[in-house]
């Protein structure tokens, strides 16, 4: 089996149990997570064979990061070690009226000092098939977009497939910055993840008439986007989430998938949320694993939106579930009964 | 106060905490439960003697079941003692569009090895006034089959009424097996719970144009089954609990009594879940209390709705409401006001 | 700045975690809470300089629930100490059907005995601007209503607003009792804050044709009562919540401010409950904020029914947010999309 | 089988988890306990048959009081029920240098305000062979002395065994009120129980030379106690436990027993604490045990200094060991090898 | 890097926080675990390279098995899927003079079912370099000694280390049964590991004078014993952990190695127990690090005992420690000062 | 009352609960603590009035911090914000001879990067009486030297008496660095603090024959270096505490105190350590107590050294315990015995 490289930044997660606020807890539960190590655990449970390539500190934080990347099934072997921290994210859970809300701390870690030397990405893409990376891995720290260059250069030159999700993140750099970056990487790019606020902040392509905050979805503005991303960057495929947030604790939840100059919509699930966190990186492990098993667009699309359906039902950032469930729901049982 | 006799097995449930799968858990909620010992219990919280029958090893973790059960107010005078272990499940409870998963681990345990002479229904019945098995006790071993037949016999014998909820389980047996045994013993039932799948499982009786699995109701299908069943069993009553599950988190809910050839159908609920393990079990109970204090069809239908209704809001199998509270709730108080 | 005084209990609150009963429970969570406690602390959390008066034992159990105060900004400098126990109260949280359950254990605390001499008003009011005290402090003891007219007939000599939240209790008193009591003590307040019932219980005057336990609400009639309050009492403003329980789990949640013949009303949101005790007094605090800080009416309005909105969101009694939280609220955002 | 009456408090225990101090706790460790209901629990354990008597109010907490007690094997049929509240203790657990800390908030309660009429001894006492009281039962509240009485001639009167355990707590009364009340009863005492303090303060009865809070022990002092207090009251029988308290995390532990004219010491054993709550009523139990089962006084002595033992390495209050258990530390093995 | 290959059965195993007995946990600690898994884990922290061989059931309670495994770094690659269920152990801890208890329910597991041709010893000792078993994997089901069989004369046959600790458990079988499969496979084994009780049980061999419950070591017995072992058996090594237990809290701990007729003897240390269970596997897998590296027969035998005593320092079966953390306590730092 | 300026970084302390390490841990316990926050908090439970100066960033966590230190009755009011993050510090607690293990994430903190012009010296020494800081603040970040000397000076101009207290770090800085920054503060030091270790590496000041990692004391050797250091830098009084360190779980604890030309010695504690971090910050805050409230020289050394006693038997980082409960210690009672 081929390997599935995701590269990103691996944090430790913190935050209150339940639905206390920072001010209230007394012990925060503990994950070691990251965008593209979320995607690595999910298509490790689907039993694909998946590397995270990151940097982390010496020390026991980092050796428990590690375990639990590995006890998810993700692999570990090019991890390169080095400098001091590993970044934080603490996470409050919201309920009802009011957000989660998300306080990073994760400056200065070390990925953010990471230098280009320190990836031997020959080595790491040797049978290889695909590599994802996010926006957010882009805007850690200064050397990250020409690692980037490097990495995305190798993947072409290697044939191996290249995912990419957006990820616009505001408090880690400013749309100026994103897009002096991005535009550059997203031509290496085979297949790009990313809401109407990515492309805009991250591509500046701008979909008009959708107000994302009211929770108004319009299917032309996607389909317009899509088709301008494709055309300007070369982007095989572009597919995109589409949350509706009623509150913190429901969302509705679907997905489009644009290729060929065609626009496939999923069904959409009325979610009851227990952890929303990950949202956005189980639908591209799903994805991912759709378009590497050979799935049709529509077919690929619906098994991406179901598993991460099944993810806003599961506690912490990880996408905990098989590809058995995942096709049960797609094939329409999503009426939870027990299962015996 | 007269006995009621509530024969089965009683098993270790564990869980994860909240929403956590198993993978996630490195700590299981304990809870000693099964679905006659739920019957017990919630009959005793509603202030009637119960006896749990049942069979469970010489060991420290059987002496924790049989002190639940004491701590609810469930007899446990007749429990009869050997073999080697306490069946296990594990629970692992679904939200959203993820369902409930159950992982049995039973297989081997005690009252799967019971023999004929091990219980005593003689004396069981003593002072007793009502019966209650499930199909899950049946499909259990061997011998349960003979166990169980001895045991309707006496209670027939003694004036003993026989309750009998279905509950059919396909990891425990087939269809046809089920058939083969439960055939005979619902000859002594007076009154029967079940729903369409156990109907047609366990005694060929199949109920025209319903699937369970979209959550349609069709109140005429109900009727037929159940006029079948007394027809070719003799039973007095037929009861069902109607379910449309919107999703794991959301359930609507509501019952059928079939008697003297006329049907009853209860008010429905809309629940928002906390646990709905043991939902059949609190509405057996419910109908049970109804029935042995003299209720009338319509009223005995109605408490065992929302007897079960409320069970819903609970966490564990337990039905640890009062018959107040299920009253409160019949009249029509579902608003959830702060009760101080 | 100047300080708000509260003037009431602080008990210790003990409940199951999650939605275990009580009988189920082999821990249990402790916060140090009280109606007055409560709006102190909101206000604290707003920014405002507060007091919290109130009278406790010398013991360990009130060294921590001052302790508690002090940790989320309310003052505690003028606690007097003295009597034998901190009164406690045990809430096991409803959930769906069933509704949340308060069992009281109050009596006999410290301030229940308190005396009119245990209060320095004129030295508490030094640099106030407003005085809360709800109708619960006036039914706590004997001497609870002298010591009230001291309070209040002190504040208006020194000019300091009176805010008075009638808080009917069934168990703590009769209507004539509280009628008795409270129909003094309203004359001299500025704003008074109450439901229908309430305004029918504690002060004798009733609103036509609203069942609040089917939760219509009859604006009209809201009105009515509103009018007689201020006509027969002299109050310059009437507030009040208009809850309508769907279940325990799901409620909408709006208010009704009138003043100067006038009524507002404020937009309704769809909650759905994470604990909703403190949700009245997290009315009062938004309110008292709005109107201390020159909002308009409308504006009052609207930021105290959002901040209590969001206090249904949060776990035990205090309302830990913030201003700009809430007013992101009241600007529209009640899509809880991740705050990052 | 005969029945052991046990009368006294039944209170709620709350308290920190581990080490922490109140002011630290967010959750307080759940139990109900007492005196006199942990001697029911404990003789319920070793196969006894006992009933706590008491008073407690009708709501849950007492509910979930009576459940605590069935659960653990205790008889709760002759339970009165009336009065506001369930007495509370909260217990911090000392460690090392720094004492476990007690603070009571049981004044008040169901069972200080009992009545004579409100206990029927006659049929209390039906089938019973023993009965046991503490001084805290007599200390609760003006009408207790009477009560007591009122069962001590009863169980005379029926040839029933009388146990004491003088337990002087300085919180509850005076030397002098502990005195004029207990001095009478112990006249119906046959087995009484007590240490040099609680002889002295409760009984008059003073031990020359020994400093308890030193920790040193006089052997001759003891007995000196235990002949003038047989000499006095005319009991059968004097034990008294001996501990010496090396630190809250250590103590040795013995115990006396005083009969005929001789006395007998036990083993003393070396104990790493984990909960010393509950020490000295394991200890009363115990001795019951042995005696109720017409073992010698040596071996009483041994078998009740064992089971107490035993109690110190159990957390919260009961002492949840069996009679096998604790014969094998009689007979020698306190290695704590691991028994699979 | 060559694999160590440790075969024998993967248990759940389920257990009261803290000191609480089994009868008042209403949760249990999640563990997976067994002596040779123990092993392997262990090895794995010190970076050595290792395979876990099993047999487990299809379900998701192996599958968390599986992942803990993976998550401390032992290889899960051979384990054998099929049967039906995953053997458990629940083990109460001990404290003072109250021993750790354990419950087995390991009956009925699918290793204990396995067959001959279910593992393929010729592909699972490829690379391989040592190999572990332990009595109990022999004792487990009625195949078990012909697989031991099978593997230990593939080990030999490829030229494989081939370690075993005897490990007598007397529930799982008489010491005739013991000898009967034992001592065939003996022969094959290259260093054995023992104590006293194992060797009398399981090989015959007996050393005279010594009383295990007392605590009492004779070095010159253990001598003989070692002597007569390696005379009959034909092992280069026999090794045995020398444990005195004071109390449940408190052992000392030491080892003896015994190799070509010396006899070597380790430091002694003075153990304060967090956990012991795992204490032997700790001890084994020490032993094989430092056997396997090179290290002379006294520094290996330091290097096992040191392991093994911090192994009861830390919570459940693993020892999670590291080389350099062993090697700091071997060369004398036990002093516990805090690393900063 | 006159306040005591505790100036130093506040850190976010998080763990494992119990005795797991950090691999293990799916939640850790969290705490607020540092240094001189710590001396702060305990002062306040002292009854003293204190003030944390700090720099802590604009965000959720830091809020939780301040919340933190109001609760346990710091004062807060100086605190400066900016910057980006909240030091934290990972704490594993040992046991036996496992020792603790800290790993530091505080490079970059808000204070670390904090300038001169952050803290107007002349506005916080106000009102204040006593001013401490440790060697760990002075090694935090490039500025911290001058803004120490900056508050040192103004503290002597005003007449403030200046508390230090050394606590070398290695990870922090080196030997070279800390007497190159040191040095010249010491010189403004009235009550200087610190062990052997501490003064050979931060003031280069060595005592001949000890060496720490055995536990050994040599009284002439202290009595030296407080000589040496009270010639050099001028202060006028050396403290030090005396651990000997027999495992993670038990050491002896005793302090000296070193004034004109005098050395006296303290009482031993033989103590079983729940929680030792914090040790140090308690013996200086009980020394200050001590010398602020004019004790004299044994007594503030025996105050300084129970008080620090009892701190090891609290978990987390804070000494919350009374003057009495301290005074009952230095008087003698280290029994432990029950308070109730």
């Amino acid at each position: 089996m081929e390997k599935i490289i995701c590269f990103g930044e691996v944090l430790l997660r913190l935050g209150p149990e339940g639905y206390y606020r920072f001010i209230q807890a007394d012990k925060f539960v503990v994950n070691y997570t990251g965008a593209e190590a979320n995607v690595a655990v999910a298509l490790a449970q689907f039993g694909m064979k998946t590397e995270v390539v990151t940097k982390l500190p010496n020390n026991d934080i980092a050796k428990a990061a590690v375990a639990t990347l590995k006890k998810f099934g993700a692999g570990t072997e090019n991890i390169v070690y080095g400098g001091d921290r590993v970044g934080v994210y603490f996470v409050e859970k919201g309920a009802s009226q009011r957000p989660s809300k998300v306080v990073y701390d994760r400056k200065y870690s070390s990925i953010s000092f990471a230098k280009q030397n320190d990836f031997n990405w020959d080595k790491i893409f040797e049978d290889a098939s695909a590599f994802i990376f996010t926006g957010i891995t882009a805007a850690l720290g200064e050397n990250l977009p020409a690692i980037l260059l490097d990495a995305c250069k190798m993947a072409r030159a290697k044939g191996v497939k290249v995912f990419c999700d957006l990820n616009y993140r505001k408090n880690l750099w400013t749309p100026e910055r994103a897009q002096s970056v991005m535009q550059e990487l997203v031509h290496y790019v085979d297949v790009l993840i990313g809401n109407e606020e990515d492309a805009d902040k991250v591509l500046g392509v701008k979909a008009a008439n959708t107000d994302v905050a009211k929770g108004e979805l319009d299917k032309t503005s996607y389909i317009d986007v899509a088709r301008k991303l494709t055309e300007r960057y070369g982007c095989q495929m572009i597919a995109t989430t589409l949350r509706t947030s009623i509150s913190a604790s429901d969302n509705n939840w679907a997905g489009m998938l644009y290729t060929n100059g065609k626009a496939y919509f999923s069904k959409e699930y009325k979610i009851h949320i227990v952890d929303r966190v990950g949202g956005g990186d189980s639908f591209a492990s799903g994805l991912m694993y759709g378009l590497l098993n050979g799935f049709e667009s529509q077919e690929a699309l619906e098994f991406a939106v179901a598993a991460s359906c099944l993810k806003h039902s599961i506690e912490l950032d990880f996408n905990l579930v098989s590809v058995s469930e995942i096709e049960a729901l797609v094939k329409g049982d999503g009426s939870g009964r027990v299962q015996r």
